[in-house]
């Protein structure tokens, strides 16, 4: 998606070690007209999914995925990091590594808002080494349910994410691609 | 806001303590066009108020705010808890108690996002003790920005949070106002 290409050229910038920041619109400050730009563009991307659910995993997945939630008219589930008093006493919970926190996380959701018949579409700010949304796929198969896509906004495809998540056999959209961060941001 | 109301009346229930769930709607899945129809409510109660910016705090906060944003107009940021490798080595940092969590938490936001100009909007999903908020006052007022308005989806009036946030001599403004959750749900 061009618009937001254009945007990481402007105000993306590389911290090393394979970390774009994207703070200034994405994951602190959050640009919300771009981000119902992304949610119509995976709307459009996954319309035939029969998609009946969003999950998400907080925290910077939620702005994508709530503008994709508006645009397909559907509920959306933010998997947990912590479980807070109102989650019920049983819920699945599966860890991944986090990026940018530099350790294991857990991710949980309730079995409550994920039934058999759900056919759930994930939607996250980050496709790089493809773990958390395996996470995330753990939890929806864990729940009985069907992954019916996953998009991203963000690909770094030098992370093999998408190798990784490629048995599913489900659609993988990215909005923007990223082959290298080695000497600023190159595109794929 | 009568939707809401009407939405917490079918499907929030009281855990004790003084905690309502919400977690079908607000808290862990998300009705997006619930959400959007708050967002509008916001943006009509505050838009005398010369807002340039608005502000909430991860996780349940991002929803509601983020369709306010959508509808005004508006950049949004998040204040987060724990600090990602991508926030500068320089934040604002400040404590609160958490309700759902029984114990202090940090709030930080970037203070390169919060500019002295700044007119910020705060929105969250609760207003209860009305710590967490002032939590974000605290953060606002040390970015050298200004406080114009504070917005909650849900007011839990007998926890004090209005009259600890009197003196900021804003809009406050809840879309439910709750009196008491000890025989059921009561709104005032």
């Amino acid at each position: 998606m061009e618009a937001l290409k254009e945007r990481i050229r402007k105000d993306g910038s590389v911290l090393g070690g394979g970390i774009l920041k994207v703070d200034s619109f994405i994951n602190h400050q959050v640009d919300p007209g771009l981000m119902m730009e992304c949610g119509r563009a995976f709307a459009k991307a996954f319309a035939d999914t029969g998609a009946t659910k969003i999950l998400t995993v907080e925290i910077s997945g939620i702005a994508p995925a709530l503008t994709t939630a508006l645009v397909m008219n559907l509920p959306l589930v933010y998997a947990r990091k912590t479980k807070p008093i109102t989650m019920p006493d049983l819920v699945l919970l599966t860890t991944a590594p986090s990026h940018t926190k530099g350790r294991m996380v857990d991710i949980m959701a309730s079995p409550e808002y994920l039934g058999h018949s759900e056919r759930v579409l994930i939607i996250d700010d980050f496709l790089a080494s493809g773990q958390t949304i395996q996470a995330l796929v753990r939890i929806i198969q864990g729940a009985g349910a069907t992954v019916a896509g996953v998009g991203a906004l963000i690909e770094k495809n030098f992370e093999g994410g998408r190798a990784l998540l490629k048995d599913l056999n489900v659609p993988i959209v990215s909005l923007a691609v990223i082959a290298s961060l080695d000497n600023g941001i190159t595109f794929a």
